[in-house]
This record gives C-alpha cells, sequence and structure tokens, in this order.
C-alpha cells in the first residue's frame, strides 16, 4: 500500500542556502525537495511538499493532511519555540508528525532549547543537516508498513 | 572503506524488554543487537556493542571508540540528563556522536527534556523506537562516505 | 436599542468534534454557531462569526468589530497563551471583549495556564463548554443594556 | 427535579460594597445575596448562602454541600491563591464546584493570577461583576439538567 | 482627641516567652500587654488587645477595627507570609495599620523575607524587640494627631 | 513509664474513605483511630486523637500537647504546604513531632513536594499507607524509651 | 548613490492615533509615512512602507527587502516580544535593521522588556515617539554613506 | 511465606560512625546490619546487604533484586539527590523500594530537599536514625504479607 | 552617660523636598536634621549627620562611626538594594545599625523589596515618614540604656 | 531660546579607543567629545561634558543638571546594569534623559540585556555607534524645541 | 614532619595533551605528575597519583586518603559540578582538600560556574593551567607546616 | 626581567583584623603588605598596593596598572559579586588580573558565590587565608616569565 507523506517547512525556509550556509548548509530548498522526491523510485512512498512564512498556512496544511497523508514530516522553523497553535493542530491530527531540525538545535542559542511541538509528534531528528529529512521519510514509512507497531512504541 | 560504529547503551538498557514495555516496547537489547548486525550485510558497516550502568565504563569506552570506531551511536539512558562527564568525553574525541532514545522524551517527565549532551553530539533521534539505532547508523555512514559533509552541515 | 456581538474563535476550533473529544467535546463549531444563532430570538441582541487560524485574520477582525459591533466573544485558542499581538488589538479598541474556553485550561498542561489577553479582557468563562459562549453573550448583553455598569464594575 | 444550589463566598466579600468599591463595586452580599434568590422563581432551583472568613468554615460547608447540594458556586476570596486544604475539599465532593470572581484577577496584583482551586473545579467565571454568580447558577443548572453532559466536557 | 489602638497579635505569640526565647526574647505577651498598657498614662491613647492563632480571627478583628480603633498595630505571625485574606482585610479599611515583628525577620529562614501583608500597611518596624510595639502605638499616635500628614507621607 | 502520643490529622482527613479512595484507600478515620488504640495493649503507650479543618484548632492542640503528650504524629494534610504558623507552632514545642503522609507526596502534583513543616519535625514517614501512623508511633514510643538517643540522632 | 529603506510596521499599528493616544501619541500611520517621505527632499533616500497584522507578511517583506533595499526601519509591534521567526528572518538577510519603538518599552508591562529580535539587529531606538524613525532612516543613511563602518562598530 | 529483603546503602554510608557523627550518629555500618539481622529471628523475613560508592553497583543490585527479593530498603546517600539512573532502576522493577535517610533531610543544605527517587518509591522514611531502616523492613514486611493492600495504597 | 548617634544618609536623600514629594514628602534634608537636632534636649542624646551620593564615604563613615557612634540611623537610599559593600561595612562594626526608609519600600516598584543590608542590621523602620528617624534615634537610646538587652533579643 | 545638554559618560569610557576596540570602536572620548561640539554651529544647542568612573560623580553630575541643563545624554557605561542610585537621581530630575549604548548591548553577555535606569529616561538609543550620541542630541533639541510634546509622547 | 599529598584526577583528566588542547593545554596528565613528583626534591612533601573516569574510585580514594594522607589535591573534572557523594565524601574526611580546575570555568559554559564541592573544600585554585596543581600542593604543605592556622582562617 | 605586580584591595580590607577574625583572620592589611614585601627579595618582582572603599578608586587603578604593571592580584572585596564596572575596567587592560579572596566564599552566603569579574580575569584563588595573596604573586611571576604560555592556558 502506498504511503502518502506531506513535507512541510516553516518560516525561512525558502532562504535555505542563501541564509547563515554556516549553519544550514548550502542546499536550496528545491534541491532538497528535488533529492527526497528521488525516494518515489526506491520505495512505495508518495511525496507532496509546502513552504510557508505564515502560521496558519502551516496549520491549515496539517489540517488538510489529516485525510491527505499517511504521515508529516515537518520543520516548523522558528514557530517550534513559540506556536502552541502549531502544537495543537498536531494535536488535532491523528497520523504520526516526526519534527525535523537541519542544525543541531542544542548548540545554538537557549531559546531553540525548547520545542513546544515536542511533546505531541511522534519523533524528532535532528543535527543530521539535509538528510534528516529523508532519514524521517524513512521512518514514516516503516511505522506504516510494519506489522505491529507496538512492539516498538 | 569500511565504516566502524561503536553503539553504547547506558544504564538500565539491559533491561529492555523487561522495564516498561508500555514506554520502551518489548524487543530486548540482544534482540537489537542481532538487528543492527544485519545491516552489515547490507553496507559496508561494521558495528560492535557495549552496555553498562556504571558512567565510567561509558566514559573509557567512547574514549576508546576515538580509535576504533568512525562514530559512535549513544543512548546514554538517564545519564543523558545529568552526566556533565559523559559530556566531556564526547567533546574530547574528533569522531561523530548520535544521541538516540528509543521514547519520546520530551513527552515524560519534565527531567527528561533537558539533555546534557546534547550541544556536544552531532545529532539526535528520538521517539522512534528501536528504529532509531538503525536510522543512526545509516547517518554515520553517510557522514563518513558523502564527499562534501560542509554542505549540510 | 440591538446589542451586535462577534463571536470570534481562533486557531483549531475548526476542528471542533473532530479534534480530542474527550477534551472538547463532540459538537461541531457549525454546531455551537447554529445553536447560538437562535439566542437572536430570545434576545435583541445580533451574532455574527468568524473563524481562522491566523493570528493576522483575527487581529483584522479585532480592530473591525471597534465600528461593527458591542462587543466580543473571543476563544483565541491556543494564541491566548503568546499573542501579545491580539493583546494589543484588544487593548486597541474600545468595546469589551469576554474570553472564552471550551476545556479548563487550569486543569491541562501548564502552558495553558497563562493567558496573554486576560489582563486586557473585560471577563473570562472556562472550563463549561460550548455553554460558556452562550453566557458570554449574555453577558456581553448585559453590560450593553443595564443603566448603571460602574456599579458593579 | 429541583436543582440545589450552595453559594459560598469567602473572606471580606461580607465587607462588599463597603471595601475598595472602585474594584467591587458598590452592590453589598446581603443585596447580592437578595438578587439570586430571585432566581428561584424563574427556574427550578433552591439556592442557599454562606460567608466566613474562617477558612476552616469553607472546608466544612463543602463537605456538608457534598450530601445537601447539586453543585456550589464558590468565590474563595483570597483563599484561592494559597488554601490547598481548600482545594483538597473540593476534589474531595463529587459535586460541581464554580469559581466565581467579581473583578479581572489578571488585571490586578501578580499574586492573584494563580488559583491554586482552578485546576479542580468545573469552571471559572470572572471579571463580569455580580453578575457571574449568576451565570454560575444558570451554568450549575444547566449541567444538572442537560441530558447528555458527556458531549460538551 | 483620644486615639484608639487596637493591638492584635496572630499565631504562636500567646507562646512568647516559652517559644524560642534566644529569638523572641523572654518577655510574655500578657507582659508586652501591660507594658504597652502604661502609655495610656503618658499620652491621650486607649489600647486595647488580641491574640489568636485563628486567621479568621485576626480578619474578623481588622473588620471590627475599622470602626472601633484609629489604627491597628499588628504582628500577623507567620500569617505574615502567607495570608493574602489578611492583606485584603488591611485593604479593606481605612484606618493605617503598622506590621510589627519582634526579630529581625531578614536574618532569618528566607521565607521570612516575604510579607505578603507589606504593601497594604503604612508601615513596618522589625528587629528591635517588644520596644517595637510601642514605636507602634507611638507613630500611629502621630498619624492621628499631625496637623499634615501629607507633608511626610 | 507510659508514653503519651497525640494523633493529631488535618483538614479533609475526616473524609477518609470517602474522598478519593484510590489514593487514600477505603478506610475511614475512626477505623485507623481505633486500629491505633490497640497498640496500647501492646506497648505502655496513650494515644489520644483530634482532627480539625481549622488551621488554629492544630496550633491550639499543637501548644496543648507540648504539656500533654510525650509526642506527636502529625498528618496536617494540605496545610503541609503552606501553614508557617503551624511550623512555628511545632518549632515552640520542645516534644518531638513525626509528619505521616498516606500517600507517596513526591508521586503526584508538584505543589505536595514541599513541606513547609519538615525543617521543624524529626522525622517523616509517606506513602505507607495508614500503616504509617503505626510506624510512627512506634517510633515516638523508642525515643522516649530508648537510653541514649544521642547515638542515632 | 541613492539609499533605498524599507519602513515597516507590525500589528496594530495600523491603529496608530485611534489606539491608547496617552501611550503612542496621536499622529496616524499615514500622517507618519507622510513625514518620512519628505525626508527624500533633504537627503539622497527613497523611502517605501509596508504595515501589516501577519507575521508571516513582515517575514516576507524582510526576505524581499534583501534585494530591493540597503536597510530596514522595523516597528515590529507586539511581535518584537515573542517571534523568533522574525528573528530569522533579520538574520538571514544581508542588510541592517534598526528596531524602533515609540513609546518606551522598558517603562510599560514587564512583557515588552525582552525583544526577541533585539539581538540580531544593527541598533534600537525606542521612547522617542514618531521621531525615533526619522532618527532611524538619518542612521541607516550614514551606515550607508559613511567611508569606514568598522570605526565605530 | 518468607520475605526476603535487600538492605542497599550507597556512597559514604561505609563512613558510618567516622562521619559526621553529630548527624549521623555513632552507630557503624556493620553495626546497623548486625541489628537489622536480629529482626530475622522475631519474623520470617530474609534480609541481606550491600553498600557501594559506585551508582553503577547500586544499579546492577537493584536489577539483581528483582529476582531474588521481595522488596528494598534503599539509602541511596548523595546519589538521592541526582541520579535518574538509579530512579530509572528502581522504576525498572516491580518490588516495592523504601527509601530511608537517616537524619532529616529537610533539615539540612538544600540541595538535599529534592529526592529525584522519591516519585518512584513505595515509600520514605527520614530522620529517626538506624530506627528507620528497622521501620522499612516492618513495612515491607507487612506489605508483603497483608492480604489486600488496595485497601490502603 | 550620653548617647552619640550618626545619621547617615545616602544618594538622592540631598535632594528631600525636591525630589518626588508624592513620594517622599516636601520636607527637605537640613529640615530632617534640625528636627531630630531637637531630641538633643529631650533625651541625653548627642546626633551628628552625614549625606553622600557616594558609596565609599558611606562605607568610610561607617568605619570611623565604629569608634565614634553607640550606633548608626542608616537610610541607604538605592545602595539598600544593592550594596554589599555597604552591607560588609555594617557587620565589620559592632555597633547597632537601623535601616530606616521614609516610604513604604514594599508598595513600591520590586526591586525596592529587598534589601541587602537587612540581614545584618539591628532593626528597620518603613514607611513612616521623616518620622522613622526620629523612632530610630528614640530606639537605639533604648538599646544604649536599657540594662538587659537580651530580654528582648 | 539655546537648547543646553549635558553629556555624561560614565565608567571606562575614558578608555574608549583602547578598551576592546571590535566591539566599541577605534574612536576616542576626546574625538567623540569633539565632533558633537561642531553640532553647536549647525543647530542652537551648547553641549558640555563630563566622564567618571565614580557612580557618586554621575548622580552628583545628573543633580547639577537639573539646573543647568534642558536635557541629558547618558551613557553610564556598566553602572546601567545594577545602579539604582543613578536610577533615582534621574528621576529626581525634570528634565530628559536619553540612554545611549555604543554597541548593541542585547547581542552581549545576558547582565547587559537589563538597564535598571531605562524605566526612567525618556528614550534609548543603542547599537549605533558613537553616532548614537549624536542622535541623541537631536532628540533632546526636538523635544525642546517642538511646540506640543504631547502628540507623539 | 614529612607531608603526604593525594593528587586526584576526574573524568576525562588522562585525555590532557589530546581533548580541547585550546582550553586545557598540550600537556599530559604524566607530564603533569611528572612535574609535580619534582617538587619532592624541593620540600619535605610525598606525593601520590590517582585518575579515574569512575565516580566511585575517587570517593574510594578520598576514603582511603584520610588516613594516609595530609591533604587532597582534587580535580574532580565534569563531577565537580553535579556529584554531591563526592561532596560527602570530602566532608567524611577531616583532612584539607584544594579544589583545582586548570580552566577558568567562570569564562566557559554556565553549567560550570557551580561547584557542588565547593561550600566543603578548604580552598579552589582555576584558571592557573597546571601550574594551579604546583600552588595547591604549595598551600596544603603551608596548612601543615604552619604553626598557628587559625590566624588566616 | 623585572615583574611588576599591582595588589589591589577593596571595600572594608582595610578592616581586616578587626572585621570578623573568624571569618578573615587576625592578620591586619598592613602585615600582609608586608608579608608580601618580603617576596621582593626572593624573586625579581616588584609589589605596590593599594585599598579603597571606592568602586571608582579601583576602576581608576586598574586602568593605571594597564601601563605601569605586569599583572593585579586584585580582592575586590563585595565589589566581587555586583560591579559589572571593575569587570569592564578588567576586561580594557591587556595585562592578566588574579582574583583572590581570604575566605571560601563558596561556604558563606549564597549572593558570595557569584562573582561578575570571574569570566575576564585570568584565575582565582580563594580560601587559602593571606596565603592566596602569595600564590596570586607567584603565578602572575611565572606567567612574566615562562616561554610559551600557550602551552597551559
Amino acid at each position: 500500500m502506498q504511503t502518502t507523506i506531506a513535507v512541510i517547512n516553516g518560516p525561512n525556509l525558502n532562504r535555505l542556502g542563501l541564509r547563515e550556509p554556516h549553519i544550514y548548509g548550502k542546499g536550496t530548498l528545491s534541491g532538497l525537495e528535488g533529492n527526497l522526491k528521488k525516494m518515489e523510485s526506491e520505495m512505495d512512498v508518495r511525496l507532496y511538499f509546502g513552504q510557508s512564512n505564515h502560521e496558519g498556512d502551516l496549520i491549515d496544511w496539517i489540517h488538510e493532511a489529516a485525510s491527505k497523508a499517511d504521515g508529516i514530516v515537518l520543520n516548523a522553523g522558528a514557530f517550534t519555540h513559540y506556536s502552541y497553535a502549531i502544537r495543537d493542530a498536531i494535536a488535532s491530527v491523528d497520523i504520526p508528525v516526526i519534527e525535523v531540525h537541519i542544525s543541531n538545535v542544542f548548540a545554538r542559542e537557549s531559546f531553540r532549547e525548547k520545542s513546544v511541538i515536542a511533546p505531541v509528534v511522534k519523533g524528532h531528528i535532528s543535527g543530521l543537516g539535509l538528510e534528516g529529512y529523508e532519514l524521517a521519510v524513512r521512518a514514516l514509512y516503516a511505522i506504516k508498513n510494519r506489522g505491529n507497531e507496538d512492539e516498538q512504541s
């Protein structure tokens, strides 16, 4: 059965490659999306993408994904640290969400240590660059396709 | 070039499968190690394992890995939340360390929100069950083998 | 003299009935709006409604209500806990605003204890389910229509 | 079926009308009780009243109400902010309690922001003057008389 | 014009002389009251006394003093540190209250540093032993009898 | 020499057996007192009992016990967490006081972690159900009757 | 060489002149923009303006300014105090941003003391009314046109 | 049925009698163990002992006790205040653990007020000298042998 | 025996009468000193005065008073809230120091609640206007001249 | 009418140009004063200067300026962060004070984020190098010379 | 009389010279021990050494030193910041302990500011590189050999 | 090459020997300076001294030392805990400063735990009595005269 995954990026990620490359690397958002798209040929997965600097858009998209996708890879950017509205959006849908951060958020400013969405997501991946997105897709695929999720919850 | 990876588990992980299965799942530590071992046939990687309830053992093993391995997958268990000595051990070696937690540590007691080792590791993976270890191995393999790490740091 | 009241709902309240029914109940947003609408036949009041997941929309609507309505019933959802911009919007209008929450926000996660809009609203009603909206309408009606508000401020 | 409601006022509320009228209004406690009493003719409800400056009296009365009343309207005055004993009393009875404050406690001294009884009451109403008591009676009446409380909890 | 002053002592002050004499001295409560009583012959002042271990009694007595006395000397004992109800009682009366402590509360346990009644009293005297009561009486007498209080407020 | 012990219970303990039995068990207060009374036949001890929801009563009783008893078993209920007045009462008497809690207060709400009386009591017993009272009686008996208390202080 | 400057105003500044005139003055937003526009005739500067109550719009405009302007005058309104997303937007562009506040934010509610964008802007001007905008334009003009910025960084 | 109990002492308790006797008394560890051993003749209980300054040893022994004993009396010494690893060890076994402290930890340095293991143990006994161990044994014996533990949990 | 008392005023008290008269009254510093000087004819006391805006001067004067005076009346102005150096100066002399504040420091900005010198002074008087100085002189006189200070310490 | 402005610099600003030039630039204090002096020919303003490492000098000078100047440009250096005495000095004079900092104090050590004088000054300018002083002079000139200050307060 | 001194190094100090040389320098542990050993020829002192990454070893060695040495030079590495067990070990021995740190711990991460062992050691030396050890030996030698320690305690 | 060292003592150290001898010992300041002066005959070092109770003097002297000395031994007394101005003075000079305290500041009041100058000094020595000054001189001498400071920084 095909697994559909929404890959949602939040504020300032449209500036990937332009923005502080010593932190976020030189890859661009479209480059990232292109690379992830290639995974569709490796496994039975379909990916679709969204990026917005508007908190409300992210909330709308999370709601929509509830009926369109089997899981969400979410890099909420700086909203991660204060958007309890996005947190509630995640809690309001039944599909698993994996939180991804490109950089190691724990090695930077102290406000980045706190993720207000962390308690309601399925899992977190951070510090592993753009590869973190790929690992998240892989994890959602496994969750959808493994027989007995309980075993490892 | 072969990639050697140390998989180090800290206190109480010897009780995996016995300990609070609603949190940590039913898989055992030897089952986990056996499953990971199978990755050696999939990619050019060699894994070795260690588990101890003694903080000093973990420090000794991190020191040793500096000359024996290309990276460390570390689940430091509860030491994660207070062992600045393990943090210093990680900072004292040049190989990348990926911090793994089986459960979503952010959805549990508040003391688990804080990882004192987080600022000095390369990356974190949590909440994804035993699969987190596999993703960590995959990430370390990629770090060792990709041409230009700078691109995505 | 007719009393006009804006009933404004914030993020994720469009998922009422779908979202965590053990917390928010099984009633839907349109059901709620329909029930409130019936109050127009009981007293000389006119209600109009708005819901958005976009903080900016809520601010715009509060500004607009300043010249269109005699009071606002506001459930700002999770924005309640961090949107100082909505707080400033409320402070910038002269009509009374009553803050409503469906659940008892003090019996849930600690971040829900703090309402940043509370110091600038007229009153609060929480924990009384969808009925809280009705009580808020009733209270705004009384404020508009009682002779001497000073007596009980 | 008749609904019996205890209306309990805590410390200093005997000085209503005398005490800081710019905050609490000019209405007196007996005036308030008289007005509420009139609701008995509007709906099938019986109200009885109590006021004390002694914390122990409030606890005793809450215990008694467990077998005498269908709900409690409680303005615990300043005990609201530190009486964990009253909190435990509320938790020890099965009938719903609604917390009422005459003024907007969130717009005053910071110690008034914290209600230690809030996590164990059914609902809160504040900032709406003496009218808050009437709304609370109305809400308790509805809880007793609506068919399916679960729908909106 | 005669000045009437209520001297009110709170919990455990009935054990004065018995209780930790290295902190509170060897004088007893009745000894203190007797000494203060002698001031009636020195100046045109009438003193009356009260002591209780019951918070509610202190509140009742503060309310009564509003119509019986020109000022209150209050040693609220440990209630000083948490009784917001006594604070509200003081704020609800128009006569000046002077807070007295026998020992230097700032040189003891940290919880004694905080007086919740301090923001609403007229003045404080502490650390000066039983003499503090006499100074407080003297100060209330001066407030009552000086022509222009504004000059030094 | 006979040992006399006061067993004093604070607010809401009169509801033992009725109140939240999943926390406090099904035994009633009179059942508890009856069981403890039986210890008088096992060892040379005399017990007497008191329960009140009034903080002032507890203070009065602690003062009285100073001349009537050799020790106090005190479950101050929720006063444990804020009554500095009870703390001062304990500090004002020379007999040993043992603090007892039925439930494990450290495994519940965070406000229950702090006992303001703990620094001035002789010892604490918590989490051991009604049996904790019996152990406390036994400990007070031993303190009274062992030759050289210094050895283990 | 002409200096282009974006003047961006955040939430509720559209209500300038209407909103709390004792704090923000009686001047309107269009009046402010008109006055600033006059500076174009005094020095070789071109100004353009934007105001929105939507956080996402401000982020979009900061991104756009990176290629359209030499500097930004930003009054982020209440977003100043929590929008880490706007902070990241500022950090992602290379042009200098000057933070302006009309009122003295340090003399008001405590939440206004903290600016989350402050660490990434070039400079701050507050408390100087609408004139603060003019000073900010002047400062950006100087930065663009002085030979050796390093001298005074 | 015989009850087997492990009595485990943590760091520095090997110095009992040598270490700060004004706090811990003059009894030695072997003296304590000898005295407890005598209880085997009083009731059907078997005790075995362990002491280590190594956190890892305590964890190992707690794991072992899971299959060897019916309960643990644990004085974790200073580990009590920071060893989340020991906490997890306790949580990972199904037998009851009673936490014992010789001195009144609440009357000493502030760091001793916090026990990180307290939320996961069955009960606590502190301040009662070496006798606390005996009471703990007695309590574990009762838990094992009483018919209906639910009654008093 | 004559009592010599140093009356030392700290920063900004030279502006008494000019500075915020709604807080500090209209009396000037020289007026205050003149009034206090009159006490020399009432009792066998000699007063001398000093005022400085320099923290070092206050420290020097406190040192000097150790050999010149029997006590110090000290209004350290804002240094009260941060000058640990003045605190150490007070602790380094053996004569009693009484801390005086004209206004009720607990009813103003929160930083004024904390006196860093409070733990080392003999007593405090605040909120009683310029009369506080007179009461402090009176108290120092009594300390010097009463037979048995221990009685009330 | 001529505007007289005092430009007062606090501790370590005599080392401008010598001290950490990467933070404070290479300009010296005399260079700064010389540049500002040139403004006297541009507008009808007279400037005079002062620098001291002694807190007391700054307080004295602020007092003096009250009768000599129309406003003060104040860079209080590190006193900014703890000198409540300077704060009180500012509050005690009626002329406007503008706080200037050369560097962006919000982008440095955390103790620099807090200005204890900020709540009582007219405005702040920081991060704009030595130019900040010029802007401050300009702002004070405008305050003195504009017709209706109220409009923009 | 010969002075015997134990020089004990904690976790990660075996990596001295390898570990972060920009912080800890290039000298190795054996180099350090060799250099210190040379002091035996300068003064009548005997040194012996120990290093371990195991907290329990350090505790054991501190206990042993109580009977083998006249003082301890202790660099507890990162245990300094959380090992209350080592603190208790130090408090349990009567010989002086001097705490040494190679780097200036106050100029690094905030967790390094807090030393939990500091309150129980004799003295501290930090920031002076490996020379700090030599100074510590010299200080212990002086303590042992000076006639009257009291003079400078 | 001769090493010149300034030995600067702050507030209240002129009272050494007089002030709290149980904490600071019986040696006087001139005794200390005399003893240190003797070191000039042991090694090629020249010492000069200063003591002041005026913060500004200490700042002036630190500035002067920048061109007169090779290093500073600084006991800033209580200024250590709040003088950010002295901190900035230290940061503004290029010569090494060693912070000395006579007593163990970590074993006293909590405010003494924090040194605001610690992050900018070279090293700290505390708890070693007057000998600490001698060790500091020795350390500065070594820094000046060792070939390669980098080795141990």
